[in-house]
């Protein structure tokens, strides 16, 4: 029978963050990558939770990423805010420019946060959330590993380029999506490897672009995009945007610039942040109350907005703890005494 | 055997502008609703094309178009370019505001076109490729018509709500997408209606929410999206966006608003422009470089791209005019000759 132990939600969040401050990381870098990797415990997030340390200690110890970068943003005359995470995590990147950020679009209406030469590990709800909950609209996006082929195609070209989006509700959790293009994570075709099982239609193709169930000729094949040809475009979009347009560095070149997949993808990302109030300013209308009136509607009919699994478990970990495994703690307990060299174990 | 004309590109563009000038349109609202009609018959995109001229003049009959409206561009301190387009086509209005979008995103690297209170029946390519092949990268969207539910509820609450993407390929057409977020098209499950045949699977659900293979049953029901709840999470994404947050109707109200579905949907539109320019200007890279070679590695394993079969009708037509059958010559001709009166034929 597995045992768990329930941890305070701020107790792992400074376990946590004294782990990379061990690893070398500066004050700021450390609340940052601890602060959504203990958010995401929190909301039962499990991919991107404690699970996320020993990668990010990794591209540390392999000098694959610089954990005491001062990210530098630069601000300019457009409406487009650049921060330069210097080799860095996208996290506390984005953390260094959000104030500047959200000040931008309630000025402009809208502006775009890009975030240049990071390690991305992180779920994009996160920064979506942090905008919406201040009132503003967010879209964001990043090209990652080239693991999907495009609609018709044979071989992997694209990321796995999740989208996410948030829109603020007062009084309540703002609605966000945040999923990847591809049809399904290539975690999840692993587990079926695993266990030895044939993956579903749709999810991918082998070696020659043939349809395949067979998780194996899958991984050595191309993952597809979620909803055949019109998520492939969509996609595509991600990779031009956040990656093309920002001269930054493409899905398919993502592996090489890391050595590998065991590490992290290093590259751009592009956030757009909008406020609601400036763009309905001429009209009569409240944005925010009309927001309401349609997500209203679909609570009543039992439609489920996305991301409220999420805002439940959160709910109960800041109410009793968050639940982990008696081996889930002892492992935090051992980066936390021997930080990299836990690794070895 | 069905009869066939061909009919050259410009010759077609003035019939359709004169029957719009007969209608009560002022010059550059003929010109501009005419030439989307025009420029989509002529890429073989039927469903947007001459077809589409008589739901133009039964708005207009009916008094819910104003055919000599005047687009009013606003403009501001913001990075959002308003235009009011008081009841006339989006055309027109987005013809008005062309020029000073495009100035707004070249300076500040991103720019938002709100268009007020418009008539919308055009497909959103249009407008995405007029901005692409000026070199910016465009996305658009707009409600519709409340004919789709969201994942996991039962009645119709969103449209089918289209997006499009341009985006600039220097010496080619640019690459654009525009797709409905609904699986299906509305009169798709009208066709299969007609020839009596059962909807494939995913398409539509009944009245009480229930799949449904029988076309009559997902008329009077709801339409469901494409790519399941992803799908659903785009669909709601820019009913917020180009719905809520401009302050403009939103899809469920739309019918009301022009008091059936057999006219055009009144509702504002959202169009961003962006600057790949000024958003790699830090970079070393050429944004449009990299596009290039995402889009060539699409070519050479043999992956298509979308709009590739409207530009090989295009490059058709231009050369040997634009195929019409018999019957629709002489309908055109009936609406050249009678305006207004020939609906009553």
């Amino acid at each position: 029978m597995t045992e768990f132990r329930f941890i305070p939600v701020e107790t792992l969040r400074r376990q946590v963050t004294e782990i990379f401050l061990k690893a070398g990381m500066t004050e700021a870098n450390a609340a940052a990558v601890a602060g959504v990797i203990t958010d995401a415990e929190r909301d039962a997030c499990k991919s991107h939770g404690i699970y996320r340390i020993e990668g990010c200690l990794r591209v540390i110890a392999t000098g694959h990423a610089v954990p005491d970068a001062v990210p530098q943003v630069i601000e300019s005359e457009t409406a487009i805010i650049e921060v330069e995470a210097k080799g860095g995590f996208s996290n506390p990147a984005f953390d260094a420019a959000r104030e500047t950020l959200m000040a931008r679009a309630r000025k402009l209406g809208l502006a775009a946060l890009v975030i240049r030469d990071c390690l991305h590990f992180s779920a994009l709800w996160h920064d979506v959330e942090v905008l919406a909950d201040e009132g503003l609209a967010a879209l964001s996006m990043c090209p990652s590993y080239a693991f999907v082929a495009p609609a018709g195609g044979k071989e992997p070209l694209l990321g796995t380029n999740p989208i996410a989006f948030g829109w603020p509700r007062p009084g309540a959790h703002p609605y966000v999506y945040d999923f990847a293009t591809s049809v399904a994570a290539r975690g999840e075709i692993e587990l079926h490897r695993q266990a030895g099982k044939p993956i579903p239609d749709g999810w991918a193709i082998d070696a020659e672009g043939q349809p395949t169930a067979d998780p194996e000729a899958a991984l050595a094949g191309s993952m597809l995009t979620f909803g055949g040809h019109k998520g492939s475009a969509i996609s595509t979009m991600i990779e031009l945007l956040s990656g093309a347009m920002l001269g930054e560095i493409m899905s398919k070149e993502a592996l090489e610039a890391t050595g590998g997949a065991a590490l992290l993808p290093r590259h751009g990302a592009l956030i757009l942040a909008f406020a609601p109030e400036v763009f309905a300013a001429r009209s009569a209308r409240d944005p925010l109350a009309e927001g309401e009136r349609l997500l209203e509607a679909f609570r009543l009919q039992g439609a489920r907005l996305p991301s409220q699994r999420r805002f439940a478990a959160r709910e109960e970990a800041l109410e009793k703890g968050i639940r982990l495994t008696k081996d889930e703690v002892a492992r935090l307990a051992r980066f936390h005494e021997n930080g990299l060299a836990a690794l070895d174990d």
